[in-house]
């Protein structure tokens, strides 16, 4: 089992080796068998397809960005400071930037759709639990924290990803701004409690910004 | 130019028939042809790819939706019955149901976030000018009516899709729910102002239903 799972890995890396260096287009079975450094055979005992590699890759990056996010509610901070926390790993970013790239290019769009599904329903538990405890704390009105957490996390996810929407960084700006008002109001915040979600100096510490802003 | 339009005309019409019918799957661009009762040459005079036909499709049909939801804000009623109206309007339906089932196949993915969001740049306008009504009528709050718009339409378009998220009956009610009551406290509404989202009456007369709650 161990060493499958070492075969497993191995095929792994060198996909997310042949992403980083922008070689994934076009490459075949055969050539991540090569970087891999074992036989074409022994990728098909695992895998039947490219993209059945590319998938699992993704899945595998994924695992490790919700664990991340899934600390978050544990940590011994205030409930606001937690939704900051959670808005910066989830930009500072789920999956790095040369595969969110390759996500993003037309004929990637089927896989698309399946990471961001699986990202909202993975999201949507922590951050409920963060509402929850914002509730508990006073700071924070909100009878039904799962569904809130599960439309906020869709308008991240969806209308902030830059593969799906073309975004310049004006109305970036403006619909960030705008979903902050629409999430303190929603939970009854105090007003500003949210700013960090429109606060041009944090959103340029985060990689995300390089693709929201075209920066290089 | 008369005549080209109505053999693109036919084409299309083909290939909604063909969707219909349920046999768009491995369908080939000569069976398209046959349908349409003209040669596959001009066929591929209008078209590269059956993939390229059905996309045609789905703007043709998509415009005539639009246009539908588009005369909404013209009408002489009160901005909370417009939003009944587009509401109504959007679920009852946006696609039909044929379109929107062979949409959801998984290898229909790409064309499916095309779709989706398209649909999601059209009726946000739309919704905006509604929401700019209610501020004019003292009946909403809200500074930023595009933005708001933009948020709003993309978590129905997105969180709503059975093709993206799997939902069952309650689910969708709850979510719904908390949708309403999101966008209520957002736009400062009266409370249950906009209740309809949850009516199970309602709700249960609009065809989209027939997918949500997996009736038929």
């Amino acid at each position: 089992m161990g060493k499958r799972k070492d075969k497993k890995a191995l095929i792994l890396d060198a996909m997310e080796k042949i992403i980083s260096d922008g070689n994934a287009e076009g490459c075949s079975v055969d050539e991540i068998a090569k970087v891999a450094g074992i036989g074409k055979g022994s990728v098909y005992y695992y895998y039947r397809s490219k993209r059945e590699i590319e998938m699992d890759l993704y899945f595998r990056t994924f695992g490790g960005f919700v664990e991340r996010c899934q600390n978050i509610p544990e940590t011994e901070i205030k409930a606001m400071e937690k939704l900051k926390a959670l808005f910066k790993t989830y930009y500072d970013q789920a999956l790095g930037l040369s595969l969110d790239s390759y996500l993003h290019l037309p004929q990637n769009m089927d896989m698309h759709q399946k990471v961001l599904a699986l990202l909202v329903e993975s999201i949507t538990p922590i951050l409920s639990k963060i509402l929850k405890q914002g509730v508990e704390e006073g700071v924070l009105d909100c009878d039904a924290p799962d569904e809130f957490a599960n439309i906020f996390v869709c308008v991240f996810a969806f209308l902030f990803d830059p593969g799906i929407f073309t975004l310049n960084v004006d109305e970036t700006l403006n619909k960030l701004s705008a979903f902050a008002e629409v999430m303190e109001r929603a939970l009854k915040a105090k007003k500003g409690s949210l700013s960090f979600m429109r606060d041009k100096d944090f959103l340029l510490s985060l990689k995300k910004s390089s693709i929201w802003f075209q920066l290089d």
